[in-house]
């Protein structure tokens, strides 16, 4: 037997105890004839104590011991006069009678502690060394805390998990699938998948009413920062149901992951905010409720002052940053360089400030009296010391730079606390998106995407005016998951195919293999999918997923530790009936 | 809402109540003026009833209803005059008041019922009809209910469920990986994982300490009857134990899993029978030990009769079939013709037969005196009224024929009955495997596996005579898991690779990478992965695992239902910088 115990679990209680334990050397110290070692294990750190004078062997064999060597040792349990509170097993030491040494180590390329001296690219290169470090595997330990808990979550509520497969097929539009050649049917290919839409709705057309999966998908995509190749989704359906049913449904997992996992509750229910209301208020279809500083439409008030900036402007929109009236010079112009930066691209923003005496200061008091100002103000909700700051534009972009500016502020002012949490439904997505390039609409969630009944008689004459039973669960300005009421009956799904301008023929080559089983009495159904990198990040108090996944990807989807993607020999090609193009990229 | 309750659970105590239901037409009745019809859903199915003389408009609209019609109706529950004691809500049906066409139906391609008229091929093309079949749900339900159970059992026992990428590195004995061409790297591949093996060592060198996974893994061979491309295990390592804490721990799990899933439970531990000895008794290395009929060694009594058939083999074996002694000439010529089949291959066999007087006749009695005779069935434990079976050959090649007659003359007796479970555990599995062709050792199982410490000093003289640390569990003559403990030391590692023909430059290139993270303090470490698919289709008390995955590929390692794999798009791989040898298959 390599333990009694683990390295965490030791306490005054086991006083005068004889135990077993085994871990990692985590430091050690001398100190007068005493040598003092932290044996590591995944539970935590025990203190082992060697006496120079009572075994001076056994002591210098401690001593001989080096960081990250594993070793076994037996002793008796003794009480500690040096006691450390921050340990749970800081009360005790273990008198130590006999060392195995189970495994020598060379001396790790960083250390191993919760601030390493690594950099990213060598912590990633001996990953195994890095999770090694409690910081690192605490979040794997949530992260299964996370998969845990969903599942019996939704076991709860009557979800079957059903694996779908990995090796699917291209679809037209599956110009980021990854593919997989076939070695018995040479020049043919698998595909994975970016998501098991297809087979979750078919589950439904199965009559399995509540399904639910932990998933890896995947998107081979040029990456942005923070995107991965592989990734896992909680992937949902139901049948059945309305939108509210699936909210209701859903909003009772994310609950129940902060209970479980966080302790945290929440008081009523999520606000349900709809699209345009979270685009007008917030600038984004992903709002940080976390603070107010909501968004206000001044474009009638500011307009006919002939103030230039505003004057030809279809909106022009406001914010008030409470108690900020004292903000320097120098302050307003870092935002105004904020809200420059290409990423956001606007012109500039203009402010105004109340003063203690309810009077209002601004370089545009040349155009607007002062009245005009105080309107302002009051529409803006700005009192006195608060700073009101004006944006003008085309509406949608001026409203998304509006909306980065309020994030800003709200991190500057220490509104956006990692420990807090406030998750929202977004819901009423537009159906359809309008791409200027080929001319035509496009779904914006997917093809069977249902639009809102009482839209639909717009669906020939405006479709940009189309709402759809669409949704996304946002937490702190991170979308972390969205689904759909799907389409179910035929004749809607023709009218949607129309509007976005799909021959029947055309839908059925793409489409065809769900229509077709759509033809053998498919459920009223909708669904929601989730990022399970994302939201257990979130759940760490993270933005960064990537510290979220065992073995990730760096962002040219390599895995620098086991150095993949890499050559394979010409015999592999051969027998797959496929050869490396010898000009390189193509097209 | 479409409906207050499932079509499965309203019952005698719902009577008078007010209720929807929504669900599919499993089929309809008329029976003088009334109509019945079986509403289905994935809870069970409820009947509905309407009358002509009350309400002759609605009973018309349900005599309009088609098979597989989704439908939703309003309506009071009643009992029923004509009771139905099989169905759970047998007592009862609904007065219906409203029906609503939700969707309706083709005419299905089979029959939607446990026994259906559709053929393999069609129900595998309409999967998501087939899957309609309570009999096919119920076998996914119970996959449900393994992995749920699985994750519950392992999370209590301090396993963290880690995820694994799925895009990892082809090795260069990868010849069945499937590979997956990058878009970013031309001329660069990942490759699929046979098994998360490398990763979960990994993670135990990284101190994880307890580690599971449920996992797609991915094999790319030319496909045996019920193997299937893609399959899934449970996955699992753990540090600091001996081979009797792994099995302990997994032994538990399977105890848990049985009387979770099947109610069932077992007495005392599970045997652990040594290979060599499973082999000598049973003939096998999995053996099914429902029922006894051990193999005896009667080599050394069957020669020097010169009795041709026995006089020259290495070996010769018996069994003993109980109460058989009445077979017919034509039932011993059956089991005769079944152990000449090539699968078997044998030459044939000898029998003989003791008689109630206590006598023993046998076609070998001229050689064989009738002593002789007596005792070899005191040998082989038959007695007045049994049947002894003798066959003679190569050793471990008559073990196996022997094996597989015992287990063809047990399904006859009906002492394979698929209700009952025997479990049992094979542990100390010979560390190496002589190939002839190569003239050299592999290994067995992985050339990591722990050699047993008492068999170390053969590893240089006898290799053949070391056994391993290695084991696998077997439940009624299927293995359905396997593992061993790992060498961690560098020392025994160099040794292992030595004896199996590597160099140190060898091994490196092919294990390097492990090899190198080995070097900062592996601890020891072992663990074991089972066939998911296998075992719960054994715990449905089925051989096949086509029928426990919701979407199978068929014996071609093709989806007939989504049509793959299939052709891409030549622009999709030029950006992978690959083509299709026009030459088509090579080397």
């Amino acid at each position: 037997m390599y333990r009694t115990h683990t390295c965490g679990e030791l306490t005054i209680s086991n006083k005068g105890e004889k135990v077993t334990l085994s871990g990692w050397v985590q430091r050690s110290r001398e100190f007068g004839g005493m040598t003092f070692i932290d044996l590591r294990d995944r539970y935590g750190i025990t203190q082992l104590v060697f006496n120079m004078e009572t075994d001076a062997a056994l002591c210098g064999e401690a001593r001989g011991l080096g960081r990250e060597f594993v070793v076994q040792v037996t002793g008796t349990v003794a009480e500690r006069s040096n006691k450390n509170p921050k340990l749970p097993t800081g009360d005790i030491e273990i008198i130590v009678d006999t060392v195995t040494v189970l495994n020598t180590s060379d001396i790790p390329p960083f250390t191993i502690e919760e601030n390493t001296d690594g950099g990213d690219e060598l912590r990633m290169k001996y990953r195994y060394l890095d999770l090694r470090r409690q910081v690192v595997r605490s979040n794997m330990v949530l992260r299964h805390r996370m998969a845990q808990e969903t599942r019996r979550y939704l076991d709860g509520q009557g979800f079957i998990e059903v694996e779908t497969p990995v090796l699917i097929k291209s679809t037209p539009e599956g110009a980021r699938d990854f593919i997989v050649p076939s070695r018995l049917h040479n020049g043919e290919f698998y595909a994975l998948p970016q998501s098991p839409q297809t087979f979750k709705q078919l589950l439904m057309v199965a009559g399995f009413d509540r399904y639910f999966q932990i998933v890896k998908c995947f998107r081979d995509e040029d990456l942005r920062a923070d995107r991965q190749p592989e990734f896992t989704q909680i992937d949902c359906e139901m049948s059945f149901v309305h939108q509210d049913d699936v909210l209701d449904t859903f909003e009772g997992l994310a609950r129940h992951l902060f209970q479980a996992v966080r302790g945290i509750g929440f008081e009523g229910k999520f606000p349900r905010i709809p699209y345009d209301e979270a685009m007008s208020r917030y600038g984004t279809d992903k709002p940080d409720i976390r603070f107010g500083m909501y968004i206000t439409d001044i474009t009638k008030a500011a307009r006919g002052k002939d103030f230039p900036p505003f004057e030809e402007a279809p909106y022009v929109g406001a914010i008030c940053a409470s108690g900020c009236a004292g903000w320097s010079r120098k302050q307003i112009d870092e935002l105004t360089e904020f809200v420059r930066r290409p990423q956001i691209g606007a012109k500039g923003l203009v402010w105004a400030r109340v003063e203690e005496d309810g009077t209002v200061k601004s370089p545009a008091d040349k155009y607007y009296s002062a009245d005009d100002l105080v309107n302002l103000a009051l529409m803006t909700g700005a009192d006195a010391g608060d700073l009101m700051l004006m944006m003008a534009g085309p509406r949608e972009k001026t409203l998304n730079a509006l909306g980065e500016l309020r994030l800003e502020i709200g991190r500057r002012l220490g509104l956006r606390d990692d420990s807090v949490y406030a998750p929202l439904w977004v819901t009423d997505f537009p159906l359809l998106e309008w791409d200027d390039e080929t001319g035509r609409y496009y779904a914006k969630h997917h093809p069977f995407t249902a639009p809102k009944p009482e839209d639909m008689k717009y669906m020939e004459s405006e479709p940009w005016r189309v709402h759809a039973n669409a949704y996304d669960l946002v937490i702190n300005g991170t979308e972390i998951g969205g689904g759909s009421i799907r389409i179910h009956d035929s004749e809607t799904q023709s009218l949607m195919f129309r509007t976005l301008g799909l021959t029947e023929e055309e839908a059925q080559q793409q489409f065809g293999f769900l229509l077709n089983a759509f033809r053998y009495g498919a459920p009223p159904h909708g669904g929601i999918a989730f990022g399970f990198d994302r939201w257990t990040a979130i759940m760490g108090g993270s933005d960064t997923i990537r510290d979220f996944i065992a073995f990730p990807k760096n962002n040219q989807a390599r895995d620098v530790m086991i150095d993949t993607p890499s050559t394979v020999k010409k015999q592999q090609l051969d027998e797959l009936g496929i050869e490396i193009k010898k000009s390189g990229k193509g097209g």
